[in-house]
């Protein structure tokens, strides 16, 4: 991944942490780097026992959440009894949730069609 | 912190990861140069909802928990409703916990006494 990719992928994960915490949430941001072969998603955010578990892009176009990832997610619902969704950063949009329910009927792949459908707003999911 | 203080933390924070994973928790650790400003605790255990926050030491004899560590515990007691714990590593011991509420009486200070009065081992509380 180039240096420019990366950064607008961590500066918008740092944006999304924020939100949240200002939110009231306690909030968990796992890098790559801190990494030790168990499953991670890149979010994770906590109020009164609700956990959400967050996978992010920032792509401009459509694009396919690896098999790997969503199985990871589904860890996280199975074990914790968290909310899992992929967290789509649309340039000149922002921030597009999609359940990772949805995301598994769909094989993965997220499309700005796709997100149109099933997408849901911030403000939808995180009160 | 010198390189082998480091290591020593840090493998023993890993192993503690493996023996949560392998109690069926899903688990997230937070290295310090993955922190961005918010309260962060080293490693989040979660199963069924139940949330644990937990800050490690690895130290040979007595320490002081800092305020501000202690203080970030508590945010995440008070708003995602975790059971916080400090974890130490006592050498030949392993591993004993001591509850977020008992240190805060105790000022943060922990001693091998101490620990013997209120510490609990793994087993009890990670079930």
């Amino acid at each position: 991944m180039s240096y420019s990719k990366y950064m607008k992928g961590y500066l918008g994960e740092r944006e999304l942490l924020y939100k949240l915490y200002d939110k009231g949430y306690v909030v968990l941001r796992s890098p790559r780097s801190g990494r030790i072969g168990l499953p991670t998603p890149d979010i994770v955010a906590i109020k009164k026992s609700k956990v959400y578990a967050i996978e992010c892009k920032s792509r401009n176009i459509a694009f396919v959440v690896p098999k790997e990832q969503l199985n990871q997610l589904k860890e996280w619902v199975e074990k914790a009894g968290a909310r899992a969704y992929i967290a789509w950063k649309i340039p000149r949009k922002g921030w597009k949730f999609i359940s990772l329910e949805d995301a598994i009927k769909n094989n993965g792949r997220i499309s700005n069609r796709f997100c149109n459908l099933v997408g849901k707003n911030f403000e939808d999911i995180f009160s």
